[in-house]
């Protein structure tokens, strides 16, 4: 497939500068551009190769401000990184045709309601009394649990599985090995030392426009349900435990755990690695650092935090800061000792 | 299905303060009660919601003392939140009818040895010279490889694979996609700086009443095997390396990683997200806090640690004091070397 | 099967210190030893055992001094942990005979080149366009999407995921549950608060000789490759993001999770539980501790590092010694204050 500049700056509602007949037939990150292919400068982090790129053109922000000369034409837009994933989502739906119709062999429970334009991979299962919605995709070696609704519009990649009685909404994407609704950790103490498994009779319910990484377990509540809003975007390898409740729009990075109970806020950003305890309530907005650990519940909407256990960042940074010194600290209060105390 | 509070009382061989009659149709949690659940208080944290709940009944403890009226009838047991966990399991016990037969198709070698009363789902795959006791669960898309053997009343969920000649108990219940058996990570350096991989003829074995989370790791012995035993409890996404050993009744949270050959004991309650080195031994009943890093063995039974590289839980918590106020220690250690030094 | 030590010591070219008639049957840890086992010494810490091993011999490095008599006979080598090694894998070539051929139901599209000597086992799935070597063995519930290209004598496991364009190469071994080539976490935050996806339409590129742990995530790039070089060796549960490149012969150790755009050396040693920061380089041979955080590029060959956020190793060490003395710390700060601030 080839566009010409032209054709691209319509599509995008863009200004040009430079060669408009300028011809186009890949992607490229600006730093690894070639002849023929596109690239964008969002971050200002990236600047230096707009000059030297060797890409036929860049798409840049109208704030951009050249400080030399630039030999790849320009289109000019609003919001760079914006318009580059309009263009590349325009070019996804060409490559990437979702298969529709079911593959053999398959097992569908007859009392199953199956959509329009659905895709059913060879070796998905799909149990009894399921909804699934038109559009949706399950592929291969999916999983679906008896009494599971999922909505329109979704993709469920292989080995996704959906445990029973869980409730999924329109336009979600999981990737493979996705687990919905394993059972909770919830154990009773005996007197003999041995725990006996309470029973985990809730399900999880899932909002629209959810996205879920590769490998991420959520578990069923124990009574109730474990709750993601709309619009949440969860990385790899996370694990939300059972009754967790996460606000609408927040993302969290991969490999964080959430303990049961605890409820997330709207709008959040969760970086990698964080922990964070059960029982608590955290609020709107509130961004959480790489590796912290949080303890205890944070009702300051929009708060940063850090470390672990985290404090405010600006605190963890002065911290950290102090720590890296600690030796030399130490000596000066042992030089103060022996003028002091002698 | 609705039952008389009086029902459940003896079921439970509890006392009841209020009305026997009333009606029970649901389970909540007692800060979402409504008319017709049933609820519990054993938290502490929790008590304010039982004087304003509405639900028609609550499970609590003997040595619980109102502090002002309750309207919920109350069913009076020596352990509230053990008493609730036997309904649930009654409960569970009716809504949860496990399948049984076999779903076509499925991969069953001649050579296994399969129980009575077992389900083996669809897509599910059982190798050679494999026993399977009875009334053993194989949910679809499960693998059991060569030479495997599982005990009686098993659940095997969607996804679960046992890796060749592993040998699982009875009474294990195996979450969606957990991996038995997958090959340890050893490499032997080689002098031009590549590795190879040394072979990992070991096994896995896992004893009876076994639960294990979604998506978590065992890896096979080197040699001998990786052991754990009777009772243990995994949350999700762990990770066990080659050769470790689980002592009985421990219990371990999500996100926790433990390298090779390190021998835990019994009765230990491991937190989230826990790292913990390779080749140490940690005695019985040792309590280790979330994130917390395990550096060397640690000998003395029923020990608290916390922190990365973890002390003494109570050092721990005074170190953290202390860090968190650094900057100000700087400061005051510069004000003395201002009025000493000078 | 049994062999004398004589037959053994051939195999590896070594030299024998005691009966060479002694018949071997099997491996053992030296600390398990037991008449009719050989074992190896190669870890100095073990030294004790090999003064009371029941084995019946034992593999150690010429450079071995004994200080006590050792009844086991001893087969002399360059390279003890290296020798065995050689040894465990010709016994593992004996006991491990993979399969060959095709188990029914498997879906293989018609489109794909399937080389000589595969398996392909029940319920793998084979999209279209597809190459796999020859040799190359793909076990049950297996999923290879469209235009992935897969090269010779490799081992996929069962659950092992390769998504859509993914190259591979040789000799490597997946072992159960790897996901390869999911989505990477890729959203344009949108001024109303909500999330959307950037297209990621590029792919993963594997080298050979590359081993994958249990239920380890590799995401395809947004655009161009995530790159795994030849050598490299992952344990469990690891996270490497979109265009995450991985230098040859790197080893990466559990959980550890390596944000967007990173670009790790050669020769790396990676521990567990790691987070690495996105868009950083990190040079060749560097060593990281276990749940080390990096937060900034690392230029220095060879460095050392450890903490979170991570510092030069030893700086790290002098940090941790005085950090759990802080209590102690501020009270002689306050001893000097109540002296010199009287």
């Amino acid at each position: 497939m080839e566009f010409t500049v032209e054709q691209i700056a319509n599509l995008l509602g863009a200004r040009i500068q430079g060669d408009a007949k300028s011809k186009i037939n890949s992607f490229a990150k600006i730093q690894e551009g070639r002849s023929g292919a596109i690239s964008f400068l969002a971050n200002p982090k990236y600047e230096e190769y707009i000059y030297s790129t060797q890409a036929s053109a860049v798409i840049v922000s109208e704030n951009f401000v050249p400080r030399q000369e630039i030999k790849a034409t320009l289109i000019i837009v609003a919001d760079a990184y914006l318009a580059f994933s309009v263009l590349l989502e325009e070019y996804a739906r060409v490559l990437k045709l979702h298969k529709s119709g079911r593959e053999e062999p398959c097992f569908v429970a007859e009392s199953s309601l199956i959509g329009e334009n659905t895709y059913i991979g060879a070796f998905a299962y799909i149990a009894e009394n399921t909804k699934i919605g038109n559009n949706t995709k399950i592929y291969p070696h999916v999983y679906i649990g008896a009494n599971v609704e999922i909505g329109e519009n979704c993709i469920l990649y292989p080995g996704v599985k959906i445990m029973q009685g869980c409730k999924i909404g329109s336009y979600c994407t999981f990737q493979p090995g996705v687990v919905i609704g394993s059972d909770g950790f919830g154990f009773a103490p005996q007197s003999d030392g041995t725990y006996k498994p309470i029973p985990q009779i809730g399900n999880v319910i899932i909002g629209n426009h959810v996205d879920i990484g590769a490998n991420t377990t959520i578990d069923r509540a124990t009574m109730g349900s474990t709750v993601i809003a709309d619009g949440v975007k969860l990385d790899n390898l996370i694990m939300l435990a059972h009754n967790v409740e996460i606000g609408s729009n927040t993302a969290i990075a991969a490999q964080t755990g959430i303990s049961g109970s605890t409820k997330v806020g709207q709008n959040c950003v969760i970086a990698g690695q964080v922990g964070i305890v059960g029982h608590i309530e955290i609020a709107n907005g509130v961004k959480i650092g790489a590796q912290s650990g949080i303890m205890k519940g944070v009702s300051e909407e929009g708060k940063n935090l850090m470390g672990s256990p985290a404090t405010d960042l600006k605190s963890h940074l002065r911290s950290i800061v102090v720590y890296q010194k600690l030796p030399e600290l130490q000596k000066r209060i042992e030089e103060l000792e022996k003028r002091v105390l002698k």
